[in-house]
């Protein structure tokens, strides 16, 4: 199955025929090809091993999980349904620890179905819901790219893992401001760092800044201090995948430390995120459970051997606040005191 | 051909019956092997493939090379001797650009050699000085090791790269001190970064760490800023390839944005070389010459594939002095203002 041209970007999640498809993450650049979900704990395992990952993107892939559970749930004795349904929705819910965006979702979906009785209706009613949570982070991802692309001050840009079309539903949250700032001018070279241990910046923003004509170099994530001391970048530009009332913000692994390079070179800042990362549970990073992953994602690189060393792999990390210079959700750019500019979002997410 | 255990420590080169042995680092740590060279341009290549690296110990295998180049003059007709041997020693000194102790310990054996007749006597006294170089840098790191080892603040470290015996001729640099400072009791644990794109944190630090029955554990590049928030690091020691006038030291690639986070963590960051580091003839950082190695090294690591993305390679960068909290050298322990520091060092490296 190829990509589908109709759409303007990449999909990474797309419903078509009653099923979810999946863009294998896993398997690009290499190959393109979709993984077709039929159950819920199919979304589960893809969400573990990121076939699909990226925090909006495993939200939207999470509430189609919903949708798939509740058709199963259909195949069962009346009696049996909600609870088959509410531990599935549970599962999906944990399918990863870090990233706020799944369990936004999952909770949105379970609010949604409302524990009513489980019939076609339910089902119908939880795939507008599903269908509604992509096209509003399709919809978001547009407009913060319109809002962050119009903030960006010109020049070269340094990113981080990846944050387009692959991670969310839609063009993307920090890759999506870079496009829309190289399509105004504004951007005239990216710098991608590869991201260790699963190099989804070597392996997936490259692949999508190459689609998209944009001049890009990938750099080993230990030679970002060099290109911020040695190239005009004028901003690092980065995604989310939970950010704290205070404006703490939990990242891929390697984002706190490119924010306190940046710092170092005077270079700002910005995070960008639909508002569905943030959460208003979490008061300070400090409340943001980060994830550790198994060490033969670090280890693979040395190829088969007897010798294997001890590894650690947390797959995130939290940027403080205070290096922060902005960040842009779809309802505007806040920008310090965060704790005051993301008040507004509070009432949604908590 | 298995490691010697007559040696204290690993030899990374090793002079014997009448050849060099280089222990093949491109092959660790899955196969242990000595390559033997009987010429110098298979030390050249083998200097240019990194099966041996490390500054110091390529400066030891450059000058058995110059000896190696010296035995096949003698070969050649005795008008064509002088002319063969000038040339090799030029490719030997330029076989790689950034790590000075090459040129430094070819310039020696330059001087050994002093544009005499070259005649089996000529031979014997080359090697009796690359032997000497060779036993000056065991020497020189045993020395430094221990001077290291006493200014070391107890606690965890963080190091980078390797600078144990495979980079050296003796017992290393960095890793020497470390090594050192455990045995004293004062360092519990190490932290290696794995040091891309050819992994010699995670290839070889973590060999040696494992045979020296040091407690480690492996991190990626991008994971030293949450060690260094999380972990109660007491320094980050690292090693040189090539150390200016006014203390800035070029390493490889990525040593700067460490020194950066760990100035960020008010964590001391000491450098440890031998003086044949020191380049008299550079002012700055800005002097000395920064390798750019092939995009293969880094794309090695995504499979086969037709997708190759654009991408840089630098393999060293330049930590500028005001992020250093000091140099150890055999010689002593330098710290701010390191102009005057440095200063005695300048008579012998110009």
């Amino acid at each position: 199955m190829t990509i589908s041209s109709a759409s303007q970007h990449i999909e990474a999640v797309r419903w078509q025929d009653g099923s979810c498809l999946l863009l294998d993450q896993t398997a690009l650049p290499h190959v393109e090809k979709y993984v077709r979900c039929e159950t819920f704990d199919q979304i589960v395992a893809c969400i573990r091993t990121l076939s699909v990952r990226g925090a909006p993107a495993i939200g939207v892939a999470g509430a189609y999980g919903v949708v798939l559970a509740a058709k199963q749930a259909l195949a069962l004795p009346e009696s049996e349904r909600a609870a088959f349904l509410d531990a599935a929705v549970g599962d999906l819910a944990q399918a990863r620890p870090t990233a706020v965006n799944l369990r936004w979702a999952t909770d949105r979906m379970r609010r949604a179905w409302s524990q009513q009785e489980i019939t076609l209706a339910t089902v119908e009613r939880l795939l507008d819901e599903s269908l509604r949570i992509h096209a509003e982070d399709a919809r978001a991802n547009a407009r913060l790219a319109s809002l962050g692309a119009a903030v960006l001050p010109p020049g070269e840009i340094l990113t981080y893992c990846n944050t387009g079309s692959l991670a969310t539903g839609g063009q993307g949250t920090a890759l999506g401001v870079v496009q829309e700032a190289h399509r105004l001018g504004k951007v005239s070279h990216v710098y991608a760092c590869e991201t260790r241990p699963l190099l989804q910046g070597l392996r997936l923003t490259a692949w999508e800044l190459k689609r998209m004509g944009i001049p890009y170099t990938v750099l080993c994530d230990n030679m970002a201090a060099t290109i911020l001391r040695s190239r005009p970048i004028s901003a690092v530009v980065v995604g989310a995948d939970r950010i704290a009332r205070n404006g703490d913000t939990a990242n891929k692994i390697g984002t706190y430390g490119l924010a306190i390079l940046a710092r170092h070179h005077r270079v700002p800042f910005f995070v960008a995120a639909p508002s569905s990362t943030f959460d208003g549970t979490a008061a300070t990073g400090d409340d943001i459970p980060i994830e550790e992953r198994a060490p033969e994602e670090i280890l693979a690189i040395l190829g088969v051997g007897e010798f294997a060393p001890n590894v650690c792999n947390p797959s995130f990390d939290v940027t403080p606040h205070e290096l922060i210079s902005g960040i842009v959700f779809e309802t505007g750019v806040v920008t310090p005191p965060f704790v005051e500019g993301l008040s507004h979002l509070r009432e949604g997410n908590c």
